[in-house]
């Protein structure tokens, strides 16, 4: 088999064979095949396209070149959840708790951020001692014991995503939508979860720009999935603006929080309801989403939700008094405001841009191996559609630093577009593909 | 300016602009732009194409890559011809003393051969004796003298195309037209010559498998020829079988002497008349096609075609008794017929095949350094449409060696398809593009 000889056929518009995906995918892991061959196939991809069999067999093969976590020992149905990414994306924090104080078991690996978006596992480091590097003893134990547990992905899982995704990265094809679900339903297959639900960010700030666009691949997504034995399903979510009002890992936790003891409401518990109800009616516990909205509901109002977050903190070494005391979490020494100079309507929040304002004051990494200041970021006060007086702040600096804390009060500003027209509030769960 | 964003605009299917490709172009020949970005790229421009503006901009930049002839100290009209590669094409060895024996200058720096398609540099060395590494200096003044000189290629002309063919070569991304229009036309334009003929071939021993294909190659070609400033024709000859019946170096010599003589007539003739006289049309030294082809037989018939070759020869210090006396030429040890084995017409001889039994012979190189053996090869007595009885030849191999001798016996008969019914010679120019 030659890789040219693959390359031409896609270029010409055919469908490659489950041995020449694997020879692919196995070859160019190991080294075998150069990058200048795998980035004009992808090139080929982008533009002819791969069918479900393609790309199923694309996302089996991709599993099979590193290790896979076997979740057998953990008892009950296991479910993951991944985000398309978004600045300002809590969701995990408060989504997991809630779904494992409602009986489905949480085992989930998770990367830490780079750039403007924030890690999951980044973000609960805000709890003091909290540790997310256990054994792989402790994590089964822990998800055994408390039905979560949430830790730094220590197995080599997909090291061909890894090197795929740094050459689509540079090669201008990442916009594929059968090489996008590859590369996200590979990650969750080797994961081991039972029930997979897909959080697609559309829009402005994210991959996929238009509606259309986020359905098809939330399509692609789940039909992959439910192909390799599991049950999934996906929620499509607008990505114009920063998801709730916190950018910013122990601000963000804060959020979480709130939501989680039933105080704060709006697009982010109802997004947490949205993928909660999905799993726990694909996962068999709710006969159908009112059910499941119910339970999810009655796990926030009981506090149950809350108590498995401190459950999580608590068993990963972490002090669990700041889940009921968040006085605890990192706090930046600096708040400022960010005044708006004219009245008007919020008509946009440039959501990358606050991301990078949260980066800029050291809440980011710019590399790998960057160190990152837990406590600081922006709490946003006004969000599209809302109305804004002269003079009322838009939102609040969290800074260590005074210089950087100025130039953030004056990079938020730009974040903001304001208009003399009302503004309609965006509809911010546009689908749910199941 | 980034190559990802260069890439994304092509995949996209917008169109680069003058500075984009420059830009490309100049960073990838010194090597900052790297071959897996070049070759996504390339894929990119395979299947979303290039306008005409783009094409041209892309050739000019690749001529700036490196050395350029400048033909001025040359008088008169300087005149190239390229072809895109055929088995048994020797119609460089017979066009270029016939033009030059009407009064075009040929100043031509050509490449060797590699694999199964010899280059004209080889077939020359035939002439005991003779030097294709010339100086610059001799090169000149031998033009100026007897208004020809055919030299290997000394200056670093277009390092940007070889970079990028090896590149295209290995990456499924060789079939574009755009492509193959810069790639061709920036080594003619970097050789200097005012008048470019073009042989495009066609069939299936060709890149261009349709007549409209080859069309479309050589409209390319000559459109962006004429963007640039030269005068510029094509003619579309089919290639479904060898061109002409001698197939390795000497042998080739021989048949092109032959044709010089006037002793060969049939489609060699045929083409090196057609692309003669566009060659003097394009110049102004014949009024129209009629003019031109009466010139060119005239100077057949009169012997001053072949007293050219004979200058050619001796200029470049190779012994031109050979042109008269083809004995002193390199000849075979063995002389080994094909017999046919079952009567019928010929219906197909698959030219790349044949190629590969010459060069299997000894007469064609593996790799660049290769040394070759000028005398073997084969002619062939019987072409497409002709009828063949059982047991007569079918071609002739001109061996060295026993074993190979045998072998190629073999090989060669199997590159014969008989029919039982009469086969209609095919058409052998399909198409002159002006």
């Amino acid at each position: 088999m030659l890789m040219t000889d693959l390359i031409a056929k896609k270029r010409d518009g055919g469908e490659l064979s489950t041995e020449e995906i694997n020879y692919m995918i196995k070859n160019y892991t190991h080294g075998l095949i150069p990058d200048y061959q795998m980035s004009a196939m992808c090139m080929a991809i982008v533009l002819q396209g791969m069918n479900d069999r393609e790309t199923l067999d694309m996302t089996i093969a991709m599993v099979h070149s590193g290790e896979t976590l076997d979740l057998s020992p953990i008892s009950g149905v296991k479910a993951d959840k991944h985000s398309t990414g978004g600045v300002g994306d809590k969701t995990s924090l408060i989504l997991c708790p809630m779904v494992a104080a409602c009986g489905v078991k949480i085992a989930k690996m998770s990367g830490r951020g780079l750039g403007h978006t924030g890690g999951t596992i980044d973000k609960l480091e805000s709890f003091p001692g909290f540790v997310t590097g256990i054994s792989e003893e402790e994590f089964y134990a822990n998800v055994n014991r408390y039905g979560i547990a949430i830790a730094g992905q220590t197995a080599d899982l997909v090291p061909a995503d890894k090197k795929l995704y740094a050459l689509r990265d540079v090669t201008g094809t990442v916009p594929s939508i059968p090489l996008i679900v590859s590369s996200i339903m590979s990650k969750k297959l080797a994961a081991g979860a039972d029930v997979i639900v897909l959080d697609v960010k559309c829009g402005s700030g994210a991959f996929m720009k238009t509606s259309e666009q986020a359905h098809e691949l939330a399509r692609g997504l789940t039909r992959v999935g439910r192909l390799a034995g599991k049950r999934c399903a996906a929620v499509i979510t607008d990505m114009d603006q920063p998801l709730g009002c916190a950018v910013g890992n122990a601000l963000e936790v804060k959020e979480a929080i709130s939501v989680l003891k039933g105080e704060t409401k709006g697009e982010l518990l109802e997004l947490c309801l949205a993928l909660g109800a999905c799993i726990l009616t694909e996962a068999g516990l709710a006969a159908d989403d009112r059910a499941a909205r119910e339970m999810l509901q009655t796990a926030i109002d009981n506090g149950s939700a809350l108590k498995k977050l401190a459950d999580l903190v608590s068993a990963q070494h972490g002090d669990s008094r700041a889940v009921y005391d968040t006085s605890l979490l990192p706090e930046a020494r600096l708040k400022l405001e960010v005044p708006c100079e004219k009245s008007g309507y919020v008509s946009r929040i440039q959501a990358e841009q606050v991301g990078l304002v949260s980066m800029h004051l050291g809440g980011g990494r710019a590399t790998k191996d960057s160190g990152i200041d837990l406590a600081v970021g922006a709490v946003l006060h006004k969000k599209v559609g809302d109305y804004v007086h002269a003079g009322e702040s838009l939102a609040t600096v969290h800074a260590n630093d005074a210089a950087k804390g100025r130039e953030a009060v004056h990079l938020l500003r730009g974040c903001y577009t304001l208009s003399d027209e009302a503004i309609d509030r965006p509809l911010f769960i546009k689908g749910i593909v199941r």
